[in-house]
């Protein structure tokens, strides 16, 4: 059996974890709001996950979703699950900001424009607030 | 108000029309099988819709994306709801394959190879099946 990045290692720095799910922050430059949920299981796609995980999955990056547009009122939420190189499910939940380096465009598109350091400081000194909001909002989800 | 497009028109080819979304198939070059789940009324954010509407609109993803496995074997499925240029609630549901002009990169960055205008045929041929399927699985989803 092929080896897992996400299945052996946390795959950024970790938020939340629940039974079934983590939340991590990703460090990806120039996106300085940058989440992904992370299921634990290791499962490829997302209809591999039943009718109920696949709803307790979404309302997890509703949450987080939630919690980017309360404290960092983005231009956009980006929602993504892509996993063409790591086959393991995960949302990428991406604040996006009309100045960042490629919007409209997607992330993974070519830049249209140089970093603006002082908002994405400004974006990660905010940080530690929203990621107290996506715990508290995950223990109220799971109960 | 601004103008919407997916306020106005389909945005695609319908495949399947229910009263609070619909599936259309988008003619992108070199992505034979790219469907989209466009929620009917207007919604910028996934987080605008309540708990009841994600899970619907989510299990509609998971249904044109079981379609898509069962009937054309993708090396990967990719979800995506950005709406970066069009703020209006749509998923992407695309079938991956190896040979794409882009895998395993996603479907917005730049092209690593050319198209495979023989495979892209056959799919279009199966698109039929697979839709049919579809409208049946969103006809037993909608009870």
């Amino acid at each position: 059996m092929k080896r897992c990045v996400l299945c052996e290692t946390p795959g950024g720095r970790l938020v939340f974890e629940a039974p079934k799910f983590r939340v991590i922050h990703a460090d990806e430059a120039g996106f300085p709001a940058f989440y992904r949920v992370v299921w634990r299981e290791h499962a490829a796609e997302f209809s591999d996950l039943d009718a109920a995980d696949r709803a307790l999955c979404m309302e997890a990056v509703a949450t987080v979703e939630q919690c980017l547009r309360r404290h960092l009122a983005p231009t956009k939420i980006n929602l993504a699950a892509l996993g063409n190189m790591v086959a393991h499910l995960h949302w990428h939940v991406i604040a996006r900001f009309d100045w960042d380096t490629r919007f409209p465009a997607p992330v993974w598109a070519e830049a249209q424009r140089g970093r603006d350091g002082a908002r994405e400081a400004d974006i990660a000194l905010r940080l530690p607030a929203v990621e107290a909001d996506i715990a508290a909002g995950l223990r109220a989800l799971l109960g």
